[in-house]
């Protein structure tokens, strides 16, 4: 399964090459991931709850073509890896039907002290999607 | 007593207007009165660790000029007022001795449950500093 | 006229404290009259593009209670004075019908050399919200 | 070569989690690279002022282990390839001699049009650094 989330670029997010500085595609990683979550019955928030805690252990990003100000974003994200403490979730970043960017993030599953543990009961819905 | 803190502009904070988009100078208020804790010998870090902490419940600031890319700020702060359970802070920017922007942020004493206590006999150092 | 816009609190955005980063409500801020301004059929990146542009001159909020992670934010953005060469923006910050927190900010109307302008015709429909 | 950077984290950075936010080892990475060029007599402001821009095309970061609030980090930095058009620049992130992060981002060469150009003359003096 694939998950959009859309974004409106805000004036915060521009640098002064009149683009979306890069370290702001991995804010909108998270804000994918995270709708991504909740339209699972999964609000990550709740997993915080619970002590269960997804740690970003690795992220990477490709720019292909820059995001502008003022732009209405499409993220789309989906599993594409899980292993038994952690999850791969890619990302891509288009912009009326233009690919911009795409990148992942490796997520270690956590408790509350930051040990390692098994992806708990409740990501058991999270399939790995199969073909991009 | 005032207090000096400098800061190289990174591109992360600028905007497509090619200069430093404005919530960024609070970061700037924020790293500033810090070093004028820690110059006083009272690193905010180890306050929290004894349970006192300073919560913003007010912020202000008026830009004059615009800073840029790459230039070094001075960032001068002091204690413009002192309450039973809060301090005013006031810090000014400046860049080759111009300055760009001006304004306080109020803090207020709090304890780990965000409950509000006196200030703590820590910051019975920090003086207010009487004429600007 | 007074302008709803929602965001959805991401991690990106809380401190240690467990809240949301004062420095962020200023982006809300930013976001909010965005939409406002859009909704009046004045989006912004138009108005830059036709050679207006609007420059924070000062910004001020006060914080009541603190926004969390995951929290959907209503914020609420209306014009508060306006005069020749600038307008007052107030927004209003709410959770579940609770005020979180409040400000405003201070825009200039310049030209693309930065220099001081009368308001644009454009923006001849956005009309002072009298009583709060 | 390989050049070094230090930074205070600041509140700014951190979120709920009590860690640095994933995101913001990107922006140290472009601090500690523009500190290096500046090193090496080559300020990034001027290479811009002189037409010449380092656009990312990618990057990637690897967290080890996460930093926290009002540690004075050590930003590690150097040339890993270069080719034609792009240079390959990494960075390892310390705090007391332990690792933290380590990661790379590639820049594409490229004109004020955003046209791929080849690497400026100006950077003829950044070396391959050959063995890490």
């Amino acid at each position: 399964m694939k998950h959009t989330f859309e974004y409106r670029v805000p004036y915060a997010d521009t640098d002064q090459m009149g683009v979306v500085y890069y370290a702001n595609y991995f804010r909108y990683f998270e804000q994918s991931r995270t709708e991504m979550l909740r339209a699972l019955g999964v609000p990550y928030s709740e997993m915080e709850r619970l002590g269960f805690f997804l740690m970003v252990s690795e992220a990477q990003c490709r720019y292909l073509s820059p995001a502008h100000y003022d732009e209405l974003l499409e993220c789309v994200t989906w599993v594409s890896a899980r292993r038994a403490a952690s999850l791969v979730l890619d990302t891509e970043i288009y912009h009326s039907g233009k690919l911009l960017a795409s990148g992942h993030v490796t997520l270690a599953s956590v408790d509350a002290q930051r040990r390692i543990i098994r992806l708990p009961e409740l990501l058991s819905k999270l399939r790995v999607h199969s073909e991009k």
